[in-house]
């Protein structure tokens, strides 16, 4: 094994070659390269599935284990990144450059700098356990989280399974962290739900309404009944649940025409109250008590793939929140906020949670995290290996 | 003077001569000399401004008088018509075919029946009545009623007043019955205000609504604010105002994102209760009243050039009842329902009422009129001249 991967600058050198990789979805460039190297000199075994689905992208993933025993610690994570944006940045989006003990860079933070550590730090166990530790280490590593996420994890786990890969637990290493690490531990997300509200009239002449049925006040009136009343007041370990409409439009460039139909759209993201299911049913009964006799409309709920799920604050989460305590001295808010990740398909093969660097600055112009926390997080992930892995 | 012209089928002839010229707004293609060539021959000096904008198409205009005392009668209206839109035609829309009693065609009711039926009834009464009759006929006569309405009786009437002409009374040929001839006259029009209306917020991601303002719930106060109440329960000879939302407009893909800023657009029909200054007063004492602090908001209200106005049903309105009443046997609808006309320009120079064909048909697939009503109001027209020059 290279001295380099001992050096406290392993993570640091990691990223910033994962950064030089321009790896905007659904392009890799190399990206999954620098992973399958650093693993392959470690000794694990390495392969790079590429899915396919008509009308997406290819995309290549990589699955990496070391060991055949129980328990199979997994960390999760993507090597694509969104793309660097309108906005001018200081340095270079794919340079890598570190500045004031800041390294800059697309996917700094979301999640290049994540995986960097989630290396560094199995590289650093390993030096110091040998290979002979009681279990096994795998990664599960996309190019299509921040794309469509058709051919990422979603079915690279399919894959796992098919191949009979057993998972125990697994870290997510997404930004957690809003402003300082060792904030913020992600023990769930809530769900995702769309829906699109269409509300139906006739068109005709603003100068007789009573020869039209404009369905704009319909619209009115069923909007606000969705948002009159909170769907709930929050579960012990979710916010309450939250509506948000997101677009409304007649699209009726004429100033003296009543519109013939108005349509809106609202997601919903979910807590664990809920399902899918049963949360459409209480949006129709709404819709319908609204409605009444005098409004026509159309729901059509979109599929959602991305339901409220909690990995129950148990053992797992105490060995993490541990790590994070010892070396940062903060005891981490166990939180289910935020948008969805790839965690909610991997909390239908093991429990997982999500802690990686901080997030302040993801997805925007001069995107940056700290050096000192690549070393942190490192420090980190290699005390939740230390503690999983005990001594006999 | 030809003999057609006091023939029974005159005004259908020359409804016939104008719907085979496709003058579809700005096009004239002939259509104003059919005017002009029935008048000269009638012994009318004839002038055909044409007016320009830019921005707009040129357009012309038509003005003829015969004499030049006092009192003046004005007949107005368009020779313009709106296309022949999508619609099969089961007669060809420029064609003038009569079937069953039917005349088709592209404005055989708004308005070339009605012009037809000035001029035939003009040409019968100077037959019957000669030249030296006690005051003077003019007729305003536009190619721009149907498009932008910039280029036609708005400057026709200025262009009159600038060279002295005085007006006393005028008929507006537009087709004001609903469904039978004789039901209803028009003796003024509600005005017409359009506003914009702009909602402010913040964008930011759907799962962070704390992090973002979404303008579309202050929206829905707003605009369900604006149509809570009735603005006014009608006056005198006028219903009630009405306010009616036409669009509402955020144009936002994404289902992930709260938008940042919402925007409708509505228009009111207002009565004589209003001028367009006190409605936008009220409107905006609405707006701001539903929005206390909690939602930014901007309004802005489009210059109206369409008050609401009435015309006092006095001698003329009289007259012209009673011209319909002893054709039909009908005591018309003294009304000041519908869109806008001509007329709101027409007020500010002399009393105006509006009679015309019905307007069942207008704008639509297979617009006709029956024969037998061009031949009716020809007669009616005819009365009213009568009785405007009474034999001294």
């Amino acid at each position: 094994m290279p001295a380099d991967h001992h050096a406290p600058h392993a993570a640091l050198r990691l990223a910033q070659d994962l950064i030089r990789c321009p790896s905007v979805t659904p392009e890799d460039r190399g990206a999954l390269d620098v992973v399958a190297d650093a693993l392959r000199q470690a000794g694990f075994t390495i392969e790079r599935p590429v899915f396919a689905e008509p009308g997406f992208p290819d995309t290549p993933n990589l699955f990496a284990r070391l060991g055949d025993r129980s328990p199979c610690l997994v960390f999760a994570g993507h090597t694509d990144v969104v793309p660097a944006g309108e906005g001018a940045w200081r340095h270079d989006p794919f340079e890598g450059a570190v500045v004031d003990g800041m390294l800059y860079g697309r996917g700094a933070a979301d999640m290049k700098g994540g995986i960097a550590c989630m290396l560094a730090a199995t590289l650093a166990f390993l030096v110091d356990r040998g290979p002979d530790f009681p279990g096994s280490i795998a990664f599960l590593i996309t190019g299509d989280e921040e794309g469509p996420a058709v051919n990422g994890t979603v079915k690279l786990l399919d894959w796992a399974r098919a191949r009979g890969e057993r998972f125990d637990h697994c870290v997510l290493g997404e930004p957690t962290n809003p402003g300082r690490l060792g904030e913020m531990i992600k023990i769930g997300r809530r769900g995702s739900l769309t829906g699109k509200l269409t509300v139906l009239g006739r068109q005709g002449h603003v100068a007789y309404p009573y020869k039209a049925e404009n369905p704009i006040p319909g619209l009115l009136r069923l909007a606000s009944a969705l948002v009159a009343e909170p769907l709930d007041g929050g579960t012990a370990h979710f916010d309450a649940s939250n509506l948000e409409f997101t677009t409304i439009d007649v699209g009726n460039p004429a100033t003296n025409v009543i519109p013939a139909t108005a349509r809106a759209t609202f997601n919903v993201r979910f807590n664990d109250d809920w399902t899918a299911e049963s949360l459409g049913a209480e949006i129709r009964r709404r819709l319908e008590q609204a409605a009444g006799n005098a409004v026509r409309f159309s729901l059509d709920l979109q599929p959602s793939n991305a339901p409220a799920f909690l990995t129950r604050p148990d053992g797992f989460v105490d060995l993490v929140s541990e790590a994070i305590r010892a070396e940062t001295g903060l005891t981490p808010v166990l939180s289910t906020t935020g948008g969805t990740s790839d965690a909610r398909f991997i909390k239908d093969f093991c429990p997982v949670i999500e802690f990686g660097l901080v997030g302040e600055t993801m997805h925007q112009t001069d995107e940056c995290v700290a050096v000192a926390d690549l070393e942190r997080l490192t420090a980190i992930y290699e005390r939740v290996l230390k503690a999983y892995f005990p001594v006999s």
